[in-house]
């Protein structure tokens, strides 16, 4: 597994994805082992979402995320309980590993955005945390 | 596993995505053991190929692929050495699964077509079989 960039929040990492573009096309790839750090068991894509509203605003107690943005723009604010970094992603050629217990929240999506997740873990509305004191709680139990 | 539509290909399926659409913006999901029979070890996206390039025309030996166009349109045509079915991907609710063994096409890429393909097995050059000959006779052996 390729370690990634790390960032001020414990455990968040950026990835460079792998590039060819040719007269062809272009193909951007992640493999998992290499700059995926888990088997994905979902994958879900989220796009339409208004300029003005905020997304996610919780914690997943078990799950790992890979997000990438495929087309357009979203900030993506990471919080380990600590600290707090804001990422712009902007680019299908950047993969960001948002581990679990991290708070994240979307925002600021541009009216083109497609983001799309890579899970390790089935849907589960248990292992959400929707509350920032509850999060926080967790981390020191 | 849901079973997905047949199709007139060997092994061939399609499969209705989970979605959910609300003001707040638009979900569209695939969970392993859900559509997505295998568990991907790659995922690659495919865009900004030219409307006159034809992609694809090989085999894997052992790669499954589950394909999903994310915007826009591509043809794709599947061929199992005896029946041969062209599938218009113009929307990101459905995903195909195209088994191992299975001759695939892509064409009339549409100018903002994304193609998403999760793959079951790591980029190996080896499983590929590119020519329509030598997939007939691994067929028949």
């Amino acid at each position: 597994v390729s370690d990634g960039r790390s960032t001020r929040v414990q455990g968040v990492t950026l990835h460079e994805l792998t590039q060819a573009r040719d007269d062809r096309g272009s193909l951007v790839a992640a493999e998992v082992g290499g700059q995926v750090p888990f088997e994905p068991k979902r994958v879900f894509l989220v796009f339409d979402v208004p300029g003005t509203e905020v997304r996610g605003e919780h914690a997943h107690r078990r799950c790992h995320q890979f997000l990438i943005c495929l087309r357009g723009s979203v900030n993506l604010i990471a919080d380990d309980g600590e600290s707090r970094e804001e990422f712009v992603l902007d680019s299908n050629r950047i993969g960001l590993h948002l581990p679990p217990m991290t708070w994240g929240i979307q925002h600021a999506y541009s009216a083109d955005a497609v983001l799309m997740v890579l899970a390790s873990d089935p849907y589960d509305p248990d292992d959400y945390i929707r509350e920032y004191d509850e999060f926080l709680e967790a981390l020191r139990g």
